[in-house]
């Protein structure tokens, strides 16, 4: 179904109702990359980013799990030290239907003196926090029992309430060792340790800078899925880079963040956790066996185009 | 004058009225780092961040200058390699009165289900953008002339607004070049190629984060100064790194970020440049004849504490 640049090509609107209602009924949804230079200039209720915010919205996945791992296979990619980025193993839970994103009011308008302002709310309700924190506990309980919470409790009240309630839901899980951080020595820390975290939760804006930032520890961000779950129905897997428009068309594109993503899927979206473990070994053989996409290429090793690594995992499934 | 936790152990409030009307009488303003763990737990009024909130606010500092530089003699400080971090000398300007640090309304409610929510407002107003913008270009022009804006218009309207107010001051500046990143790209490209930024121009959240992520990748933000400036009125110089309450009274903190504030102090706030450059090649000297703090320590160099490379600095002079 389409979405974004190719829905407005289409049918001049960045989410059709069909693809919504579509989306919805199924059981669980891969999200190709949207935007490129062409829809650029829209204006905001004709971006292609806004078709995809409203698709977060419409179907309620309000939880983002972004791993960042640094794959040994890939560890010189990274512009990071290797022993600062070797064993890199991280999730971002980010909350993806609140905050800034989507507060209201949000607008243009003029001050008294004659002055434009432009302005948009962040906010947060106790259950958006709740449901958020919930996840991110379960997901550290899953891992190694770390959770890092990211805020601006110093300054912003939507932090403090955010603080407030994810310290109140610790008591729910002895396990898990709860600490906070300000968003802008997360930033450093990021880059200083980032061995350092286990699992990070935080808000959509945050959660928006600092898995870009981890992603690109890794080195490798063409290999990075995603997954947006909600409280039921179905999620969305998608892979962490964008659309890349200055390579189209090209045959250059690193598929596998997206074939990862289809791993990603398989595992939460359908509980087939058998055929998730399948699809990542075979990305994983094809990486033993050398075959790189330019993204991730380094001497010694085979260059090879979008379709070509395609190929390379098929053969070892 | 008494401000942060000092005013509070004091007085009681984190920026007593007598050391705002000093400071506004002043010539120049050095600021040492504010708060430490216990005051962490206070009400948002009683905060020694709310202090310097407000000091910033009450000297109209609306524009703060943090530079990133990477000193040949500490590249390997930093968690890049070697390669990636060399050359990295970059400006980062952030916009320090305005956005959602300052916006109204703010504060806690309740929604008409019983749930509490804590908001807070982004905004901008034409003026704002126009005067950080202008320090901007000007910064840019004194430097490389690349001038990169950072922002987030592919989702928020208070960015949006950003942009195009940018976009139009440019014409003023056919000498600098200006590019627009989305600020999660930026977090990112940070980290893959730092040295394609000369000056970057950013908001007030986006900035805090964005700065502290560029000074961890120099390696040391023990060594890096800051300088916020007003229209017209007495500027505020102090070092980036906060107060590390986890080493005080140890003799082991790296006081350079702080002689380092004071140079810019001479040079952007009595414009005495003589006397800057003598102090910042003070520090050089220390730095080459061996003498480092623990923070910037690395085999081969004499490890010293706070008051002896202070030492070292006043004997190179
Ligand atoms: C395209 C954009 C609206 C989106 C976001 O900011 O959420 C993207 O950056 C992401 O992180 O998925
Ligand atoms: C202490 C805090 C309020 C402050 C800020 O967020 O501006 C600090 O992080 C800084 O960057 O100077």
């Amino acid at each position: 179904m389409p979405v974004g640049g190719a829905a407005l090509d289409l049918v001049g609107v960045p989410l059709p109702d069909e693809t919504l209602s579509v989306a919805k009924q199924s059981d669980a949804i891969l999200l190709g990359a949207i935007g490129g230079y062409k829809w650029d200039k829209n204006e905001k209720h004709l971006k292609p980013e806004t078709g995809l915010l409203q698709l977060r919205a419409g179907l309620g996945v309000f939880a983002n799990l972004r791993p960042a791992t640094v794959l040994p296979q890939l560890v010189d990619s990274s512009t990071l030290k290797k022993e600062v980025a070797e064993g890199v193993d991280l999730m971002v839970v980010r909350e993806l239907t609140g905050g800034i994103y989507f507060g209201q009011p949000r607008g243009f308008s003029t001050t008294e003196k004659g002055e434009e302002i432009g302005f948009n709310t962040e906010v947060y309700a106790t259950y958006e926090i709740d449901r958020i924190a919930r996840v991110a506990f379960e997901t550290a309980r899953k891992r190694c029992g770390k959770l890092c919470s990211v805020d601006k409790a110093n300054v912003l009240e939507a932090s403090m309430l955010w603080r407030k309630r994810v310290t109140l839901m610790a008591s729910d899980y002895p396990d898990v060792e709860l600490t906070h951080m300000y968003v802008d020595n997360a930033a450093m820390q990021l880059i200083r340790d980032p061995k350092q975290f286990d699992t990070i939760v935080t808000n959509n804006i945050f959660g928006d800078i600092l898995s870009d930032e981890a992603s690109m520890l890794t080195g490798s961000i063409g290999m990075l899925p995603s997954a947006c779950l909600g409280e039921s129905g179905p999620g969305l897997f998608e892979p962490i880079h964008g659309s890349a428009p200055d390579i189209a068309g090209q045959d250059k594109a690193n598929p596998l963040a997206t074939v990862l993503s289809v791993a990603m899927l398989l595992r939460y979206g359908l509980q087939e956790e058998y055929a998730a473990i399948t699809i990542e070994s075979a990305v994983l053989d094809t990486l033993n066996n050398g075959f790189r996409t330019g993204d991730i290429f380094s001497s010694g090793k085979k260059l090879v185009g979008c379709k070509e690594i395609g190929e390379e995992v098929m053969k070892s499934v």
